[in-house]
């Protein structure tokens, strides 16, 4: 580990109209904690006058190598377009897991994932007949009733790196910008690692 | 690499009403290939009586070792609740590109992911001011203009393992349990893991 670990930090801060903004404001919390922060959008490459498919997979494989070059990964998991994280920062949580790198991360939404397909979905999500007290969705597909705040896979895996959600309940206009979630996982993040060194 | 290869096999498909229905097809097709098909379904534990979030994270960790003993992964990509593929789903492909194995997926709805959020979220859905020929959500939040199925870390993923995305348009009745995707996946993989033994 080094003396001042490097923090990936995955988001659909990325997609935010001035991702730089928010990436600086993230480092700097980082420096303060004594890590190194490393966003995506650090990631200077050159895509001009790729084909699109060509661009997506080389802007990927840079992804790729900067969680290879980092020591634990900081998941920003708010849901996105939909009632789950964006699948983008999932697959990097994923990818850091099965690299071995401690993981941790926050959401700025309070509800449970049941709650929130509940909203979404309304009176088409149904009790299962065949299970009491577990629900159904229109296509008779069971919604994970362990008032998670989102798949069981994702907290699971912050469970089995040592580390708990950071769960808050944020303003929706402030929904993807406000980092007092992402500071309390660099708090966790501080002692779990200052215990390793 | 084992003579019959195991492959994780990760999907949506765990939240069918019969998901041992739809494992035991796919395992079926898994042998006639050449591969152990192993589903997070087979995982028989006993988290009876356990509190909620105890059985959660006990599935969890069942999952990832399931997946560090497996030789390869095949997603099931299909958007689910949302415009996006389902996350747990995208966690598994993550976490096994993480460990290095090969990864293979398809999913069963043509449209890319620009469509799909257009569909999803209608008239909110603007050029970007600043970036003409990109599009923007109803928080300015940009969406991926690359034309590609879904988010591009996991498209990436499995372009940078050696597959493609197969790409289905299956009626919506059966979206969730065709597998002539899955079919083809497997005979991508079967010619790029016979190529290396």
């Amino acid at each position: 580990m080094r003396d001042r670990p490097r923090a990936y930090l995955a988001g659909p801060d990325v997609f935010l109209p001035n991702p730089e903004v928010i990436a600086e404001a993230k480092h700097k919390l980082c420096e303060k904690l004594g890590f190194t922060g490393i966003s995506p959008s650090d990631n200077i490459i050159d895509v001009h006058g790729l084909p699109l498919r060509d661009a997506a997979f080389m802007i990927s494989a840079a992804n790729e190598q900067m969680i290879r070059d980092c020591d634990l990964v900081i998941a920003n998991l708010t849901p996105f377009r939909g009632p789950s994280a964006d699948v983008g920062t999932v697959f990097e949580l994923g990818f850091a897991r099965g690299l071995g790198l401690p993981a941790f991360a926050y959401t700025n939404v309070a509800d449970s994932l049941i709650e929130r397909i509940r909203a979404l979905l309304g009176p088409c999500v149904r009790q299962r007949v065949s299970m009491p007290g577990t629900f159904e969705d229109e296509y008779g597909m069971a919604i994970e009733g362990f008032g998670l705040a989102d798949n069981l896979m994702l907290e699971g895996a912050l469970h089995a790196s040592g580390a708990e959600l950071i769960v808050c309940s944020t303003p929706e206009d402030r929904r993807f910008t406000d980092l007092s979630g992402f500071e309390r996982c660099l708090q966790q993040a501080a002692v779990q690692l200052g215990r390793r060194r």
